[in-house]
């Protein structure tokens, strides 16, 4: 048997919190989504004005950034023309994005889920992102 | 040109505020998702403990109930072989639900939005989601 | 955090084991999945002469059992025209499935895991689905 | 009337012990598929630790490898823009996979099936998933 951890609701929330608090301060409403470890949807909240294909988008880097454990913008790097990974994107009935703005959640040295967030240019993303993530570590404390 | 209204994220809370509440006097954790007049999510809380699946079904739900503005349990009165509606939850991907725990959310006449509830039976995911609507009204003055 | 308990691939073969033999015994070859407690696959054999629409269907099975954290023949029971949950076996892309053969893994009162078994009447797989289970915890110690 | 020759179960289960050997000799848990000669799983494991989007990512480069009778890196090297084949990769649903990882197996010059590997990079997926074909050969006498 295995024994694996993951993010609670609570834990959720606060990477919501500080991605939105970061997203209004660069005037990007955002979809922010929260996937479990195993890429499973835990919360989501599109900012009044971010944008529908986003609801999906957010959604797909989480997950991807949750299942397989790494950044989407690290898939982006190697999902080039010529590189062995190339065509990743398209896997998983498409849900694999390697587009900016999906991080994995990591608490001791562990994946226990994803953000991922979709509205704005892939930095602006990734920034928010980071700032869930930021936000979450200074309250846990 | 068309004016619509609908659901904003603060509203989105409250609904889910409200069905939580619901949910956790009756001792079932829910996925709740809140979707717009047009069926795209909103907002979604998995409570600890909801189902997996349940991630899915509840956005159908919702999705459904919005979109078509009509309650999931209406679909399910006229999805009976012989009806001449039989076959509906099969339409759009299989993302019509004709399983009991989807509201639309009305305002003035007219669907703003919609609630979905799974996790439950049945029944438990109609109570909560209705729960949810209650609140809103009440909390909207 | 959540933290989760969930069957290690160790597990999982002697699910399959158990359930193979069950099938060897009554001469019906099978498809056998076994899925973690989120439904995402561990182990999947196809025994020699297993029917190839059931590499899928065995899957979902097991899919569903584990992430609804319930067995597919009570899905079976209330996906009845008329009751409240009719249709629920299009949901999730179809992949909820109503058909007999899916059963959670219980360990300590909490659903780990979930097998599925396809290739002959649901009755034959639910008899070998069972004989995994037992095999396992007879195994367990 | 065609007479075709394909992968057995105790074939497919010295694929995987193979390319499991090697994996745990790199310390990458991997997820290992085995498809028939038509694309059709026969067994899959996912490693202790193995990534959930390689689940499938795995069974797609094993089906590519098996039904196109290719390599999916020599997908990959045509997989250019500007080449003929380019966007390959989103064929089938997206199911044709030409990220490395996915080998045809091939005995007395015909394909009986194919072997896909995930988790690792595309390099370690490789040589997993030939180290698995070794394995097999060397077996088989």
């Amino acid at each position: 048997m295995l024994t694996v951890n993951r993010l609670d609701l609570a834990d959720a929330r606060l990477l919501i919190e500080g991605a939105a608090e970061k997203a209004r301060e660069i005037g990007v409403p955002m979809c922010i989504a929260i996937t479990d470890e195993s890429g499973n949807l835990i919360a989501f909240e599109r900012m009044d004005g971010g944008k529908i294909t986003s609801v999906t988008i957010a959604q797909d880097k989480s997950f991807t950034a949750s299942a397989a454990k790494k950044a989407t913008h690290d898939y982006n790097a190697v999902n080039v023309p010529g590189k062995l990974a190339f065509g990743i994107h398209t896997e998983v009935g498409g849900r694999i994005s390697s587009v900016g703005g999906g991080l994995p959640v990591i608490v001791d040295g562990e994946v226990v889920g994803g953000i991922g967030l979709s509205s704005g240019t892939p930095q602006q993303d990734m920034d928010c992102a980071q700032a869930g993530i930021d936000y979450f570590e200074s309250k846990r404390g």
